[in-house]
């Protein structure tokens, strides 16, 4: 059996037992329809389907490629794409696909653009605070009023408390959703349906206006999500092969290309991480590697991380030494 | 023909107005070998060819997969690797592949994995300031002694003054060059052989100890390297559609994923951009877009940014109306 450190390098790896953790936990909490995992983060059938054995059958996805991978992959029937598009062809392509497609929508011109597409069904997105896609509160009913009488169904509203999911203090984070859902309550007053979708790893356990929460990150965890004090543990590393190394410093060969840097420079265990560079992480340790040493580098933010990798491998715990049992493909990347 | 305004977006639009002054301006101050193109901003045979198609026949490499790609498409003969590997499997394809293939080696570990894995020449990669790669000036002959002895031909020496090449102030610029390139010659007095490798866009004119530069940010370059001064233009912009507009601002779907966001946000002509997620950008202009609109988003970073993408689409002007003349696949992703 190859290891962890056999691998190829740079190359994401995922500790199967925190991923199980992790899946389990968030299923104890949001069991079946309760949560509709976003595949963003993981953009993996493969993961998808691990979620699907815990029982949960309906996802959300951010970009029309997500939506027809899953269609393709065939093992769930309700996907949500939680974000606008107005790409006639990619709108057609999900309203043809093998699966139910509901398309957020937040503006006459999303609206003109799903329904002359073919799109069967709809939610509202409403602006609950983060400045991106969604429509006044007080606008749902005027959206919702044009998407029925352009032929489509409204299943209801989503709004997205992504400027709240983050907050170090849960107090804070707390008060905060409900200030948030109160707007997306005040919305599916007017708009009706059986859907009311929200929320994320922030606020997974906070969040009780919403009937479905999204969340994605759970399943992977990044070190922003990890200063929460949430139950979910790091399961993606990238592991790196040292290429240099001094009585200063060493360098391993996973940078720029290899990880997400927007939440700032990865870190690693026991080690101090100086910068990043195309193609290198230049870091300390207490003691100096030698040249050919694998390291687990942890990446900041895990969503932009794999986008930039064809395969996640699956490791029976979370060293260098861990058996690989299997690996995925990164099929859901692109747009 | 299509045009800018009709890519399924986000999507990599080269300016090729833009690329070709980028290119005939550094094929007059750099001609033939003097320049050793660096694949690694672009990673992208067909804009390789346009710099061959200017007479630079040697090529600058990050990656193994690089090395590679530039060899399988057969019309370059000396590739450097202008970085350490000791992956076995990597190097022994890079000593089967059909150019010829240099590598850069600073540690006995790396010249032993070379030489064992069947590379027949190397550079000694000197440090000469940036804390990466590269043994200190005065070891060099050393590498270079256990090189020889392992069977190998040592070209000369390489150094990349990494600290310097984004310095704003020129004359600072210029003498920590000088500072980094006295360190380079001392470590070349040492070893000896034809070739002192070093440089990059922000030094191509005042690095004049290297006789071949390594610049390759020149092509397509990005916004930290616009504020040096040097006579190269934005050749590259991300085409995004407006999802999403109000009073405040838009929302365009680029996002983290679509960008290297390690040197910040990009910047959007007439705008100012406020946040990038996943997959959207929030930004103001002067004039409130329309939903479906187009906009053309400068990364900040381009070497990372192209690392996400399949394709970039050849455009004949800047803006989103230009034509398309041609997609170029970014074929050299990866490791």
């Amino acid at each position: 059996m190859p290891r962890v450190a056999d691998l190829p390098t740079p190359a994401l790896v995922i500790d199967a037992t925190a991923l199980t953790h992790n899946l389990d936990t968030m299923s104890a909490a949001l069991p079946g329809a309760r949560l509709r995992p976003h595949v963003k983060a993981h953009k993996c059938t493969s993961l998808a389907r691990e979620q699907l054995a815990r029982g949960h059958r309906t996802f959300t996805c951010a970009t029309p490629r997500e939506v027809l991978g899953m269609a393709r992959a065939g093992f769930v029937d309700d996907l949500l794409l939680a974000n606008e598009t107005v790409d006639d062809e990619r709108l057609r392509a999900m309203a043809r696909c093998d699966a139910r497609v509901t398309v957020a929508v937040d503006s006459d011109a999303t609206v003109a653009a799903a329904a002359g597409s073919g799109i069967r069904e709809v939610l509202v997105d409403v602006n609950v605070g983060l400045p991106r896609c969604g429509c006044p509160p007080e606008a749902a009913v005027d959206i919702a009023d044009k998407a029925r009488a352009a032929g489509m169904q409204v299943r209801g509203v989503m709004g997205y408390e992504g400027h709240v999911v983050g907050l170090a203090d849960r107090r804070e984070r707390s008060a905060k959703t409900d200030d948030s859902m109160k707007q997306l309550a005040f919305a599916h007053g007017l708009v009706g349906g059986e859907v009311i979708s929200a929320g994320g790893t922030g606020t997974f356990d906070i969040n009780d206006v919403a009937n479905e929460i999204q969340a994605g990150s759970y399943a992977l965890m990044d070190t922003a999500y990890a200063k929460l004090g949430l139950p979910f543990r790091h399961a993606l590393r990238v592991v790196a092969t040292v290429v240099h190394a001094n009585d200063r410093y060493a360098v391993a060969d996973c940078g720029l290309k290899a990880l997400g840097m927007d939440h700032g420079n990865p870190s690693i265990d026991a080690g101090e991480v100086w910068f990043c560079s195309d193609e290198h992480i230049t870091f300390a340790l207490a003691t100096r590697p030698r040249v050919g040493d694998r390291v687990l580098v942890v990446p900041a933010h895990v969503d932009p991380t794999v986008a930039y990798h064809d395969a996640m491998h699956i490791a029976a715990g979370a060293g260098i030494d861990a058996e690989i049992t299997d690996s995925w493909p990164v099929d859901l990347r692109g747009w």
